[in-house]
């Protein structure tokens, strides 16, 4: 009997790729987002397929939905930080309210769950790489407490209703990805230096620019997704990214470099509680899911500058 | 005219004092409250005073109310180490879903709120005594989880509507108290120790007892939450505590010796993220509510035991 999953988020950028990765795999999906961050243009490729349906709802209400589903895989969030001061209310009670909500659909259908959580959990770390057993160094009432607190929420949660309510959850641990689809104003690294590079503004680097991140390919993310959902890890919690570090700065180097551009390199102070160091142990993973990324920087940045030129119709530089 | 107090948890261990308070205070007070945890006989010393309205009402659900309400201090939430195991999903959504509710009455009253926030935001600190800037060493997925990262949440959401929406809140964080009407199951050190002594059973001391607890009498508390709720602390996060710092063992001693027990003190394995120390820095709430604890250990084990002993109907030793 065919499997079918439910991606909540599935309209935003890791969402859109989940579905299209699980109708790859012969599963039905069935996508649910209030279109808060995520776009219709990112499903428009897989809108006309027959095992794919998109629900729009906010699951900071329950959702009610007729028929079988086998996985539940809870993305939905708003994730840039450029609405962690505009949507604070959204993000806080989408992960609370609204994990609370699809954890209450899973139990019913007897489904699996994942909780889509965050390398943010890990906050501003003080140890490097960052293992699942690491607890973090977040400040609760900082600006940026809206978005960790309700990630860190989301797994407390999530493991209650494991521990004390059978739920076969899990929760995996997303650091910083990138690929076609971010959006432009996404306020994150890729985004940012890729649409200032583009335009041929100055590309702003805060700080001296020697804060560390490590960026994954979305495709190798949405692998271990799938990984995480389809093998027996319940109430574990695994990280999900690629443990290749670079320098903010230096990444603004390498963009400059694949789109050819012209602009300056500029540095702006440093934001408040704006992580120095981000880099996943995945050890974890390694061991449990037989996942490791595969796709090079290079490789991505050029697929994702690829799309963002495309999509702003940018010409490439003679 | 008369200032209207709403206080949630009003009839519990803390908030029932709260409330005998705010009425000598000539303030009229509602008590809300779901008997999750609160007792009706915590308030039946003020259950026929005109100015004392009780409301049972379980404030994961939105509160209807009319009239008027000046402040709203929410401190509805379990609070006991027992119940983290039975009532993990009641305290997490109590304290995301209530404290927004209870945010949205606020709001919608033009009140000022008060959210009663905890010393376990700081769960196995790191530092001692702790300042309010410290961000905490918390296990978002550890059995404690369910208590501590709700507390947090609840901050991280109190933050985001008094930058964003306009809400006149503040934080209090409230480190170990004791007094009457603590429940005898309570799962601290305090009723632990003292419903042992007085049944002359074995005295229980988790690991060896070196690990320390600060203990504020209750009155001194509910001085602090009220002066937190009536001086300009806008946004403030405040420590409310008794930082007289003594090991778990010293405690039990006291305690034995107070009670004139036979009660033999014996060790027992550490559970698990037990916190080995826990001292409020009170710095701010000097300088900022003039406030400082007044009642001696002393004096409050005698009250506290003495009511205990009454309560359960205890003979007095010869």
């Amino acid at each position: 009997m065919t499997v079918t999953s439910l991606v909540t988020g599935g309209s935003g950028f890791i969402g859109s790729h989940l579905c299209e990765y699980l109708l790859g795999k012969g599963e039905n999906v069935i996508a649910v987002d209030n279109l808060g961050s995520g776009r219709l243009e990112n499903i428009g490729g897989v809108m006309g397929n027959d095992r794919f349906r998109f629900i729009r709802h906010d699951i900071r209400e329950p959702l009610q939905i007729d028929g079988k589903i086998d996985f539940v895989y809870n993305l939905a969030s708003r994730a840039s930080p450029v609405d962690f001061f505009t949507q604070a209310e959204e993000i806080l009670m989408t992960n609370s309210l609204g994990t609370y909500n699809m954890i209450q659909l899973a139990l019913e259908k007897k489904a699996r769950f994942l909780e889509a959580s965050t390398s943010e959990s890990y906050g501003d770390p003080t140890i490097s790489p960052q293992p699942e057993t690491y607890w973090g160094n977040v400040n609760p009432i900082g600006p940026r407490g809206c978005y960790d607190e309700a990630k860190r929420f989301s797994e407390a949660l999530t493991m209650a209703f494991v521990r004390y309510h059978g739920l076969d959850g899990r929760i995996i641990r997303i650091f910083n990805t990138y690929g076609p689809r971010m959006r432009p104003d996404d306020g994150r690294v890729v985004p940012n230096f890729t649409m200032q590079a583009l335009a041929g503004e100055p590309m702003t680097v805060y700080g001296e620019g020697s804060q560390t991140r490590s960026f994954c390919y979305v495709s190798d993310l949405v692998r271990g997704i799938y990984l995480a959902m389809n093998r027996d890890v319940r109430g574990e919690v695994i990280n999900l990214g690629n443990p290749t570090e670079m320098t903010v700065l230096e990444f603004a180097k390498k963009i400059k470099a694949i789109t050819g551009s012209s602009s300056e390199i500029v540095f702006r102070p440093l934001p408040e509680n704006d992580p120095m160091q981000r880099r996943p142990d995945i050890g974890k993973a390694k061991r449990l899911l037989g996942w490791e990324p595969e796709v090079g920087l290079d490789e991505g940045l050029q697929l994702t500058i690829e799309w963002f030129r495309q999509s702003l119709n940018c010409p490439k530089p003679a």
